[in-house]
């Protein structure tokens, strides 16, 4: 039986849509229950963030009355935030519900809230039975334009984020712009990093339609919002898929743009940065760089972060360093980052707009001089 | 922004291979190291399963001799048997090896043990970091030629098995037929049921092979049960992959055969049967009920059964019924069953030796004369 094995080789496919709608509970609106009824679904557990149903407090009634008659739908609320990943009594809530509302590998788990939410529901969705079937409706910027499009989920363990989860696309996700309408203005601007970030990489004619909505995203205008939450969930999905390595067995993964620093600066600051928010001065950061290490040119370099500062974002903090350079702790976030990925370090800078490029080793000088600068402009 | 939406389409290759060695962790026997130097390891997490390490009391020593000066490995050991997945304890230390081995998504966590190790440490391995590199070291005839070469990991939860799992291919599986050695008897045989299952539903010859070799396989001829596993690990594999449905999103498992009654016996003798003697009796009653219905010939029905008889496994319990018939808590499996599943009732049948047929519907009468049947032949 030497020199002999078995091989095992299959692919598995992943579909899913994202649709846009809006007042996807008004019970006029009959679509969420005809694409349901559609895939034979009869019932339903639905998880609620409880910051959302704070903000909205007929939310829970609203939905009750939306699928009564049709479906036995049993809803929970959970903690909104961070805070729902730092410990496992949330998975815990959704696996006993999906236990006690027999939902098969037929019937669904609806998430609806913030992305912290969703990535703690998505989790506990994608063990139990293996595996069930999942709809995620995110009502933040951040949820609707990134993470809620995407395949990942998890919670935080060990004190480190999202230490356990897996890759699970969902089944379907739904955007409903009208969510977003009890959002404060913190986390209405914090999503637009994200849609900056993709910008930047992939798509200048959506750069360049950022900056000509400024004044409409600041006086919070929902069909500017949804246009470009539609863009960057987009340009998101199809990186996805695009890049040939959904599920990340790679080093590389150009989406994290800015996002080495952003992720130590709100562990850093202890969460009271916002992801969205951090995200913002991790692209001022790594742009300013690529200007100093004369990569980007100083009129581009300008323009990207004066857009960034333009939509209300804060571009430097003080936990990011002082006159003397960047902040050991940040700096640390490069090591980590590596780590994390499990391979060789790779940040992913630009050279101009959408022209994105890997490096594999930074000068700390040029990031002490970009950190100094950003202060300069505050 | 109406009737307009994203989608999402694409597919994730898996990729691994089943190979068969000796004495693995002898020191002059460099395949592992070679294999994992190969793929860039440089830290490991070996998980074994305690009732091995009792068996083989050398084993640990073996083992950190034979990975010392090439990979920095850190070993724990499990309980060994299913109160492994009866707890989150397990998953736990897994988890607790990955953060502080700080394996990454290019590092290994190997397990070595029965299936419900294998089962428990693929969980730990599948969430961690949204999944790190896997090895599977299969060490009992049943992990060797079935759970240990498939896609499914789990625990149990709310008293459930397999509650929560995921289906997360390993990297590699190696099974080793001398771990075999220090199995019991029970154990022993236990795993072959398996390979009668498959060679039922998919392969003749094999079945033919398995009849000619009853003596070789009760004696205990590791040569013989080695080919054994193979032929019926490779069926395994393949069915995985050639049903076009590796991960079971629809609702047919004809790898189920013989399985509903197991499952339930099992549970209703708190599992003092074990799962591959419950199997062997799962196969004899519905074999006997394919006879009853007239599906298949008696004379291939007995057949059958005289094999399942020969190889030392009882085909009757007094836990499935009496003279009255089946016990009503066995038949509520077929419920339960159809549960799990979540569609409509399937149960595989053969009509033939590798001919197997798909029933929707059973005559409980038909049930009731097979337990009797086989307990008058027991």
């Amino acid at each position: 039986m030497k020199e002999i094995f078995i091989k095992q080789r299959f692919e598995v496919p992943f579909r899913y849509n994202v649709y846009f709608k809006r007042d996807l509970f008004e019970e006029s609106n009959d679509f969420l229950r005809k694409l349901l009824e559609s895939e034979g679904a009869s019932r339903l557990a639905v998880v609620i963030d409880g910051g959302l149903a704070q903000a909205q407090p007929d939310l829970r009634s609203r939905i009750d009355r939306y699928f009564k008659g049709s479906f036995t739908a049993a809803c929970i609320e959970v903690q909104g935030g961070e805070a729902v990943k730092n410990s496992w009594e949330g998975v815990e809530a959704v696996l006993k519900l999906v236990n006690e509302q027999h939902i098969d590998r037929h019937s669904y788990v609806i998430a609806i809230g913030g992305g912290a939410v969703l990535d703690m529901a998505g989790f506990a969705a994608a063990i139990a039975h293996r595996g069930v079937r999942h709809i995620r409706i995110p009502t933040t910027v951040l949820s609707q334009n990134d993470s809620g499009v995407g395949v990942k989920n998890g919670i935080n363990y060990f004190g480190k984020k999202n230490f356990i989860g897996t890759f699970a696309p969902p089944n379907v996700v739904i955007n409903d712009v009208t969510f977003l309408e009890t959002l404060n203005d913190r986390d209405w601007r914090s999503g637009i990093s994200e849609a900056i970030k993709v910008s930047l990489l992939k798509d200048p004619d959506f750069f360049e339609w950022i900056e000509e909505n400024v004044h409409a995203l600041n006086a919070r205008n929902a069909d500017v919002m949804e246009e470009l939450i539609y863009r960057c969930a987009e340009l998101h999905v199809e990186h996805i898929s695009g890049q040939g390595d959904p599920f990340e067995s790679g080093s590389s993964r150009p989406l994290d743009f800015g996002h080495w620093a952003a992720h130590k600066l709100e562990h850093v600051t202890d969460y009271t940065v916002r992801h969205g928010e951090a995200v913002a001065m991790g692209i001022a950061l790594d742009v300013c760089y690529a200007g100093e290490i004369g990569m980007l040119s100083q009129a581009l370099t300008d323009r990207i972060v004066r857009l960034i500062s333009s939509l209300g974002f804060a571009v430097y903090h003080t936990d990011l360093g002082d006159e003397n350079g960047m902040n050991p702790e940040i700096m640390h976030g490069l090591v980590e980052f590596q780590e994390h990925l499990g391979g060789v370090l790779t940040i992913t800078l630009i050279e101009d707009v959408g022209k994105a490029v890997d490096v594999h080793e930074v000068d700390h000088d040029a990031y002490d001089r970009s950190i100094k600068k950003l202060k300069n402009r505050s």
